[in-house]
């Protein structure tokens, strides 16, 4: 197993493996040179004092959120009110409202959780409605059936505003106040801007418990606060832990020198990869169904944060790598053959676990063909086609790297959150982009207002209809 | 609604829109003209009429599944010996053997299907173990305890020598023989090669209950076979329905003109879309959390069948389109902003549903930010959401196309499989590729068997081991 020495202190969190993206392993074309390594890190370099800076002047919202105490505290008040008498909780939420929410679920307890009876889970159960899809909340109402006394529901929206989160809380707050009548504000907890918004005022107005979301903050980074905590730590997963675990990965950020800084290492690597490898697709792939779900929070994170237009040199520049997700070994029956044939314009970031916490091994095996599988453990037959696949891929020059979790425990994943986080950071300063807003996504919003008759131009609502209108010549 | 007439029978099932993916709608640089759709469509109806051979030689497997009740009847005769006693079912498989086993009880059973009471369930739970990661056996089969006694074991393997099924089997069978003694082979039913294999013969053996894995069809085109039918009718799902959609399908793309085909339209505008319009990613995107199953099902169709290499012109070509999902509304919140304003590298192809079978409507509000949503139905919202996407993806010049489901119903999901099939089989014509192999997969499987001492070719367990030892000038 490998352990990293930070500061003089034996160091067992994550660490990043880079050899199958090299020029040595793969070739100059598709792979890394030490050199070119070197030279990018120095731009890195520049890159992370600019956003040091922007950390050091207060300006980095997420940076500060593994150590504000406040919030884990307001969250802990909450879990201790509700813990005790709630079944089920229920998150309306959608985006950076449920993808971290989700992440830490699947990553931090058991894939069947809601399966398991209410004795033996670590809290209530848990369901994310992160969709209008009618099915998707109208089957829940009618599991939880008359749980519903016994459930909480909590809405998470900065302004409010979302539509999605909008429509489905509204929903929800009538069939609460039909069923439970004035308590149905106890069922309720609403996670928004500290001071104003629609939801805010909601909350005051009916008497909701409510928690902050940080103003500084945007969505996608907002998983280390309540917004993230406040379920993880419902369904008894240590937000402490996981809060030190990103500390630690903070502090070794910032205070490593940039050739030991994971953050400014990934990003030389996936910068380098992009610009000068043309690898567009950047796909996450955990060997590991535990976590897949980090897979999919990094969807939303890479993609809100660096698929934008700049304009450098007058034109519009569309750079951007897309971020894709898929899972080891399950994906070689579905994917490799594509990786390794395809086009070359893939980077495969592996997350590889070292300790897992369960274990079978394969028994005696009468039959030739399967003898190698004989008394192998499951947990390094899995290890075996990974490098395997790695292996294979690099036989085709195509650049993999691997990011080794000791074993999934909150710390590793409160590490591995903030280091994907402060890497986006770091590329947005090298893509010359804001990587914290989403510009692109206001015109559809805008759009769906305007159908719905919520807006003053009635001329977009016009030129829409021409979308809904079917014309012969392009059906079938 | 709408509604399709086929050779004078009314006909409602699934549609192809594709004017958000023309010239007209968003220019000739990145749409397709009138003029290039008919001279696509002349040339993929000389791969339309080299595919028909094939399918009246007999020659093309899948395309007879819909048509064999022997398989049906098979099936149904397993079904009723086990589903009245039988509490869970586990499927052990792997890509082909699992991917369209999910995608049906996704598509067709409640979402929350497995925390269902027994009594309200339309067939046991169903738990698919689709990778060797520990913990995804092993939290299965903590959870089900002493149910194993009531529960079937489904392995699907058509060779019985597939890596993660032939461990994962091995550990069940040898933990089902010492809890359950000399009656372990009844809560077994394997899915294999008729007559040849390690599994057939285990079966043999053993005296496992069988179904066939027809000899001439690949994993990934094998849903409507034994492979997916068994698990899909043990849970209550109608398969007469499922094929009977799929065979309605299979006739109107054998019957009808190039200009009136749906595969063949389907065929032409992805073709076009990668060959002229530099569209490699081709994403899946479901307005309808029940269809997320069979957008994971595509990709491996569409990964698998055409993420291949040819030599054309004495030149490897390596154009194949990168297939991946998205789900909407919720991806508006993570992935649009990239598809917007990123490379203009995708195809979005949407799937929508024009009934849902359970809806709500939003109540009364009293809040002018969010007056434009009262008394919407949800599935309105959701629909208007996804005119607004297609029209802002437009105003980008992004290409987008729509499948309409007129329900989601086992006819319609039997016929979408069936369209993409032939799909898959016109774009293989089209690419000049064997759509029906997966030769870079290979080198992976047999780097494994050497790592683990099963392979005679010692060099290349030496090669691979480079790729575990780790490097101090890659590490970080």
């Amino acid at each position: 197993m490998d352990v990293c020495i930070a500061e003089g202190k034996e160091w067992k969190m994550i660490q990043i493996d880079w050899k199958n993206a090299s020029a040595e392993v793969i070739g100059r074309e598709h792979g890394i040179t030490l050199e070119e390594m070197a030279t990018t890190l120095s731009k890195v370099d520049k890159a992370h004092r600019a956003v040091l800076l922007q950390w050091q002047a207060g300006q980095l919202g997420y940076a500060n959120l593994p150590f504000r105490t406040d919030y884990r505290d307001m969250v802990m008040n909450l879990v201790q009110k509700y813990r005790g008498s709630i079944t089920d909780l229920v998150i309306l939420g959608i985006g950076g409202s449920a993808l971290g929410n989700i992440a830490l679920q699947v990553a931090l307890n058991p894939l069947n959780y809601n399966m398991m009876s209410d004795r033996r889970r670590s809290g209530p159960r848990l369901f994310v409605i992160d969709n209008i899809d009618p099915c998707l909340l109208g089957e829940v109402l009618l599991l939880l059936g008359r749980r519903i006394s016994k459930t909480l529901f909590n809405v998470i929206s900065k302004s409010g505003r979302t539509a999605e989160t909008a429509a489905l809380f509204m929903i929800v707050r009538s069939i609460l106040h039909k069923r439970l009548g004035e308590k149905f504000a106890e069922h309720i907890v609403a996670i928004t801007d500290p001071e104003k918004g629609v939801l805010r005022e909601m909350a005051a107005a009916d008497g909701y418990d409510t928690l902050p979301i940080p103003p500084d903050v945007g969505g996608r980074f907002s998983v280390l606060s309540p917004v993230g905590l406040f379920s993880a730590a419902m369904c008894g997963i240590d937000i402490d832990a996981l809060l030190a675990g990103a500390a630690e990965m903070a502090n070794r950020i910032k205070t490593s020198p940039v050739e030991k800084n994971p953050a400014c290492t990934l990003a030389a690597i996936k910068y380098l990869m992009l610009i000068e490898k043309g690898k567009d697709i950047q796909v996450m792939m955990p060997y590991s169904n535990h976590l897949l779900g980090l897979a999919d929070w990094y969807r939303q994170l890479w993609a809100e944060s660096l698929g934008k237009s700049t304009k450098r040199d007058g034109n519009a520049n569309r750079i951007a790598p897309t971020p894709i997700k898929a899972l080891g070994a399950t994906d070689q029956h579905s994917q490799i053959q594509l990786y390794r044939e395809g086009p070359n314009d893939k980077l495969i970031v592996f997350l590889q676990v070292n300790k897992h916490p369960q274990d079978e091994r394969l028994p005696d095996i009468d039959i030739p063909a399967l003898d190698y599988l004989k008394h192998v453990r499951l947990s390094k037959l899995l290890e075996v086609e990974k490098v395997a696949t790695a292996y294979a891929l690099a036989q085709s020059s195509r650049p993999s790297i691997t990011i080794h979790f000791d074993a999934i425990t909150p710390e590793n994943v409160g590490a591995f959150i903030f280091l994907y986080e402060y890497t986006t950071s770091l590329m947005g300063e090298l893509l010359d982009i804001d990587a914290y807003n989403q510009p692109a996504v206001e015109l559809a919003k805008h759009a769906t207002i305007a159908v719905l008759g919520g807006s003053a131009d009635k001329q977009l609502a016009g030129r829409i209809k021409q979308f809904t209108s079917s014309d012969k010549r392009y059906l079938i």
